[in-house]
């Protein structure tokens, strides 16, 4: 299978790429870092965009055509249809989860994350005075709802005030689903469970769902594996953001848009107006086209994912064999423990600087990812064979040095 | 002369646009509210976007690319050269002037603002619990020390603390430069002036400078008239943004750069990383192509907007004496005062309801510019001189009735 999106570019096409992840490092570097694919543009996203173009159609957004656009893809991809009345176009995904965040706690209060997880899950609440309370994901990255309670406790306060459950500070669960780093897919009976046991401690959910489109159970048997939050019995007051940037490669073209069940409609209308001056038009239009557009473009996309994490798990296993991939379903992100791999007196949380320097592959670094994420590096499947053959054969010289 | 962007296109071909100005009204409304061109984009800016999505070039952005693109122009335009080193690259000019009120103040602190003046100015910093403090305009809309004094006074509370300028609390100057809505192109030795006092008081001084590339001297007599506030003595410590969003109509492909004197380049890196990741690639590679190659477009674009100033002008004057149109020095944005030629039993509050209502004409409400604002409505010259005779014609048909 040589047709999917992943196979149309060399390394010099994609070196003439002026975002980060062609230069961030010199050009001996095989970068597999951020989260950028080596696909061309798609299409229909070309065809929406030029056509924006020839209408000069390049003012401010209104209104909810991104949610209008989504609405459909959900219902054919995951069986979940969006009330699009509730929705707020967002200039991002982090600006939306941001926005949430702020109309959902005050400075002080505490957001809880599932580490390791998406770096800018620290960053973005500590930069509004919120504080992050970790709760681990089990060793296999699984929701836990052992660190879940422990953590609702610390969050809310609980705990201090002697009152158990919900006689403390407003806190906000944040979800990433399916999960970055690790490509775990949340079932439906850990959503659940979790929802009740947040509903316990008065803490509210939101979802960060840019990878849901990254389920590859769709592509091996049909199923829809992802289940969203908002499908889910409980998420009465949940809200989620969704964004077609990760799977059509639009990080440089953005837009997401922040849903909620019926109990947050009033929450999402307390997000300023202003918030939604940054809204790119453009952005808007490609993902539109991109949701209505872009089935069979993802479908082959996912069948070169899910074909290239196959590649790489037996190269590790072949030429990296004291690492450890974590073998997930979803996202085109793979998870490698390299801490029984690492040359004598290399400590974890220098294994990204290691491998750059010695094997000149630009990896994600596991230590911003939080608790568990020192000794792993993230690997972006999203790019050729040969790219992804190559990388590891620089870490299997190194490692086996 | 019909050779200009503003005379490219018909109301039809305007009205398959998706954006605001074409959307938030029914389509017998004539909008002339919003800050978008009734241009065609223009072909360097096509052709830049279209050379990204050939690449697949649609990443995240990285580096300083915006403000080494802006550099040269801002030489050749004006005569003044930033210093890239201290830029950061941000989504869009408010969030940029955002971002810069957040690391100059603290909550509570105060933003002097100069209505009437663009509405975000009230919103953004109030959404960031900055007190606004209004210092207005002159009658003719020029900076008034006077009214400036009182407010540094009240903003820092050196009034209260009995000590003097310099005892009190962090504030802000926001300033408009050229200014939205008036035109006012503030001249050297105002700046000089301004920033003087500022300093006395201990208040840092920002300027949104979205509007420099209207200046039409440029046209008339080839002078740069705008004074680009880095190039003032005294602004050692002032911050500015600038954006090719106005003048090349990207408002819905966005992006923007904050930039600063010697004196603000630490406050300027003070600006969280987290800002940055909202930057639009694509935004970039668009504003930077219309830097370096926009200058011929941009000049027959300017020829077009004086000449439609001086149409309006002279039709005001023939179909709506009572109404009174500033003679703006710059922006494609005209302010008029109709307090008295509303009709009688009309509020002048109500000036742009009864606008809107009685003539089918959207012009921009002036309530919400501040102080100044009630009874005057803002109007959008860049668009053909077809659509604002059309549009005058109605105003003058309702106030004479
Ligand atoms: C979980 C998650 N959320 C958000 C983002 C980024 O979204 P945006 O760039 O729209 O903020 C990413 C990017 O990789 C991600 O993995
Ligand atoms: C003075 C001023 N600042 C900022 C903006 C908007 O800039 P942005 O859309 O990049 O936030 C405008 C738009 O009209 C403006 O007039």
């Amino acid at each position: 299978m040589t047709d999917t999106p992943l196979d149309a570019l060399t390394l010099d096409d994609l070196r003439r790429r002026t975002s980060v992840k062609w230069r961030a490092y010199p050009p001996d570097v095989l970068p597999l870092f951020v989260a950028e694919m080596d696909t061309p543009a798609a299409p229909f996203v070309v065809a929406a965009v030029t056509r924006a173009l020839e209408l000069g159609d390049t003012g401010y957004d209104i209104g909810t055509a991104y949610a209008e656009a989504l609405a459909p893809f959900a219902v054919r991809r995951w069986g979940w249809e969006p009330d699009v009345a509730t929705s707020r176009t967002l200039p991002d995904v982090m600006i939306a989860v941001t926005e949430v965040l702020r109309v959902l706690t005050a400075p002080g209060d505490a957001v809880v994350v599932t580490p390791p997880v998406y770096p800018p899950f620290y960053a973005f609440p500590r930069n509004e005075g919120r504080q992050v309370v970790e709760a681990p994901l089990t060793p296999d990255g699984r929701l836990d709802l052992g660190t879940l309670e422990e953590a609702f406790s610390r969050a809310t306060g609980a705990a201090e005030h002697g009152g158990g459950p919900g006689s403390g500070r407003r806190a906000v669960l944040l979800l990433c689903s399916p999960h970055n780093p690790t490509g775990t897919v949340h079932t439906r009976g850990e959503l659940e469970a979790v929802l009740a046991l947040a509903d316990r401690y008065g803490v509210r959910v939101v979802s960060d769902e840019v990878h849901a489109p990254f389920t590859f159970e769709r592509v091996a048997d049909g199923a829809p594996a992802f289940v969203p939050l908002l499908g889910v019995d409980g998420a009465e007051r949940a809200i989620v953001v969704h964004s077609a940037s990760k799977a059509f490669n639009l990080a440089g073209l953005r837009a997401a848009v922040a849903l909620g069940g019926p109990g947050a409609a009033a929450d999402l209308r307390r997000i300023p107006e202003e918030a939604g001056h940054a809204v790119n038009h453009l952005g808007v239009l490609a993902h539109a086209a991109a949701y209505a557009e872009g089935d069979d473009w993802l479908d082959a996309l996912l069948a070169g994912v899910v074909r290239n994490r196959a590649l790489v798990a037996g190269l590790i296993e072949a030429r990296v064999p004291r690492a450890r991939l974590l073998p997930g379903d979803a996202t085109y992100l793979a998870w490698l423990d390299v801490r029984d791999a690492l040359p004598a007196g290399v400590e974890a949380a220098a294994a990204h600087r290691c491998v750059l320097d010695g094997a000149r592959v630009a990896l994600g670094d596991g230590v911003p990812f939080g608790t568990g994420g020192a000794g792993r590096l993230r690997i972006n499947l999203a790019t050729s064979p040969a790219v992804l053959t190559e990388a590891v054969g620089r870490l299997g010289a190194l490692f086996a040095a």
